[in-house]
This record gives structure tokens, sequence and C-alpha cells, in this order.
């Protein structure tokens, strides 16, 4: 739709933006009947911003309570305000937990899930005795002491191209359940934060979720490392651990082809 | 006052516990006529706990806002408990944003401000051009550029003893103003996050945040280091920058005599 302003044409273009967020406050990405959500949120105060109904497409649809440094939306605006200020204009409206990080024009054709991408995403674990109030909504707390080394020797398996249905929710209905993961890690910060990082090119329903739950049994020595591949053979999801708690999963970023974003 | 409790006198020992909380609800440390404090909580939490009226005496009596990892409180007990695991048993009552972090009995004339201490406090800074909204809480964002190695040098020159009357909130009646700043540091970590280190045995009302709130002129370049030295000769406040807002500092521990605390 070509709208006439002032004599002008103005010229109809699709923006990339780049969205962090706190989660805890949300119903996750995708719009709900009953609940607040991220994607609610960006309509509606794109809408306003832009004074036209904005309808963004979300690439990583997080859920609830999960976090964002560097989510993407994609909507398409025929506004004149230049697309790398958009974000600053946005962030004027957009409530405190939610903040635009960047936007910018892609082409008109790009679609945030079906081009290809890679994703990665942090699974943060605060493995001591005793909880620290601070990080409380942003790790998960684990008291009984996780081995790293056993639970980085497992990660390294679930690298490569596999057929994930194991770490998949049994609550989705999707037929095609091979994925490619590119990097998979798990190390201890100073602070006693045990980082689990995975990259992908795509990722089924709550399955980093599913293979952080899983490291965490390797850590405690509940499973081995060499149980990953016989996991992945069983292409069931009881055969995998327990999903792990929302609040400790950060979406960090993704890569659309040349570009990284974060 | 000795107990009697099945005919054995319970002993009254004195109890030093390690209190980590995130200030964001609190009205700061101590009691207030209006609004809530951690010293409060900590009061009625262990007084139900113990059955006795508990009046914890704190270390750092930390402003409205401001997150602590490792602040000190001690008080008289006549418990069974052992004093190890008062914590513990503390930890179930008290809620989320306040947590025991350790608990040990100390001599009964052990006080935490009159002993001889060393504490250190850090202060966070979010320096990038976008906030992120998962650090608003504990970091103060601040968009302009800051050139930490000049920052650095400024906090080089705090270090010793001296006055620091110009690094003191005037809203305070103390007379002596000499203080002894063992260590003080300026650094960005891999996440723009500028993170200013303070050590010292003793603080001024504010000091820390004045501190911040000057190093933060020196980022900017409005001040440079070789001011710190006219800034602290001047002995008064106006002379030393703002005071930086409370939700970036955190108390991150007293260490007492031999023992380390964090």
């Amino acid at each position: 739709m070509v709208k006439e302003e002032g004599g002008y044409a103005s010229v109809r273009k699709r923006i990339k933006l780049v969205v962090a967020y706190d989660g805890t406050a949300y119903c996750g990405w995708q719009l709900q009947p009953s609940g607040i959500t991220i994607e609610e949120v960006l309509n509606r105060e794109l809408s306003h911003l832009l004074g036209e109904d904005i309808r963004v497409i979300g690439a990583s649809r997080t859920d609830s309570g999960v976090h964002s440094l560097g989510n993407v939306a994609v909507f398409d605006t025929s506004t004149r305000i230049p697309p790398e200020k958009l974000c600053y204009a946005l962030n004027q409206r957009l409530p405190e937990d939610i903040v635009a990080q960047s936007s910018c024009e892609v082409a008109g054709d790009f679609h945030p899930r079906r081009c290809y991408s890679e994703k990665t995403y942090e699974y943060r674990i605060l493995n001591r005795k005793i909880p620290i109030p601070t990080l409380r909504k942003y790790t998960y707390f684990y008291y009984r002491d996780l081995d790293v080394a056993k639970m980085q020797e497992a990660a390294s398996c679930l690298v490569g191209k596999h057929d994930f249905k194991s770490f998949c929710s049994v609550r989705t209905a999707v037929e095609d359940t091979v994925r490619t993961i590119r990097f998979c890690s798990a190390e201890r910060t100073p602070e006693d934060v045990v980082i689990i990082r995975v990259t992908g090119t795509g990722f089924l329903y709550n399955m980093v979720r599913i293979i952080a739950g899983t490291l965490i049994q390797v850590g405690i020595g509940e499973r081995s490392p060499e149980d990953i591949p016989r996991i992945l053979a069983r292409r069931e999801r009881g055969a995998a651990g327990p999903t792990a708690p929302a609040h400790g999963l950060t979406m960090l970023g993704i890569a659309y082809g040349d570009e990284t974003d974060r």
C-alpha cells in the first residue's frame, strides 16, 4: 500500500528491529488471548509511533519468562523516519523492560524465520550453596555441585546435524525434528554461574531448556556424556532430561547471512 | 540474659550474618518511620525464627536502592540452632530479595562498625548507546562514551589517607572526614559495563556514589585526573562531582581482621 503525503508517494519499506527484553513480566513473545506479550507491546507502540497498523514478525518466539539481548522483529512501514533512527523513537515509548537495540531497512522479502540464520541462546545456572538475590531473575539457582567438564563433554556430543526429537516438547506438532547445532558449550564463571551456550540454525520447541535440563543431569552424575548419543537415537521426549526453568534462558542474538547481530 | 531451658542454661552468643540483597524494593538498610528496610525485615524474621526480640547491628547502612553481596549484621541470641545452620533456617523465612550467605559465632565484643575492617564497593555503569533491560536495576545507564583509562588514572589519585570532605554528602554531621582508601580502580568489561571498585577502611555518607559521579566527569573530559588532588584539597562538597544514582552501587563485602568475607 502506497500512501500519498504532501504530493510525494511514501515508499513502503521493511524494517528489521533487534529487540532486547527482560522477560520476567511477559507471557513470552507471541500474541496470547490472556496475558501481555512482547509482540503485543511492539505492535501497539509501533502503531502509535508510526500512525499505521503495524504487525511485527518475530524470529524467536520465546516462552514466558525467557529473556533476550537480540531477538529480531520485522515489519513494513511507510514512515519517513530514517530506518536507523526508528529504534530511538520507539524506545521513547517502550516500557523499560523492552528496548530496541537497532533498526535498519532490509530487503522486502526478508523473513526473520524463513531466511537462513544462526541463533545463539545462553542458559545460566547459579551453581552454589546459597542463592544471590540480584541474580535470581536471570539465572536458575541449582545448589548441587555441577561437574562442568562432564557437561562440556556432553555438550560437544550435541554438535552436528541430528534428529532432536528427544529434545522437543511433546506440546508441538512439528514433523521434521532434524536440526543442526553449530556450537554447544558449558563453562563456569568465577562467580559460579554455569553458562550453557548453544548456536544452531534452527531450534525445536523447548529445545535449549531440555538440553540444559539434560546437561544438569550429566553435571550431577545421573547421566554420563556417553548417554547423549543414546538419547538422540531414542527419538522420544522421555529419553532426555527435564525442561529447565524459563528464567535461566536468554536469546543472545541472531546472525543472518553475512551480518552478525546481537 | 540467660534463659533456662529443660534444666540447661542456654548460652548467650553473638552471631555474625553475611547478607546479600537486591535493594530495589527497600528504603535502604536502616530502620525508617516510613518504608520497609533490610534491617526491619531481618529483625522481624530473626525474632520469629528464634522466638526472641532480635535487633541486628549492621556494618554498612546502605542507602535506598543500593544492593549487597556481603553486608554484615550482628545480633545476640540464646538459640540452640548451630551458628553455621542459622542462615539456612533464616533463608526459609526471608523474601527472595534478601538472602543470608553465611552465619557464624563471633566474640561477644565484636561490633561490625567499630572493629577494624576493609569494605569493598562496586559501582557499575552501563556505558553504551542503548540500555539493556536485564541490567537496568543493577547498573547506571550512561550513554556518553567514557574514557576508562582517564578514570583509572583519577581513581588511583584517591588511594591513600585523605580528607574526603569533598566526597561527603552535606546531609550528615560527621566531624572527622579523614578516611583511607586502599584500592580504587575503573575498568571496562567486554559487555561495556564500566566497573568502579573501591576498598577502604571507612566510608563517609554517599562517598562511593560521589566518587563515581566525579570519575564519570573525568571519563567524559569535563574534569582531568589532575583535578582529583585539587578536589580533595578544597574540602567542600561542591568541589566534587554529582552523587551517582543508588541502583548502580553494590556493597561487595567486608573483611574483618584475618578473615575475608564476601
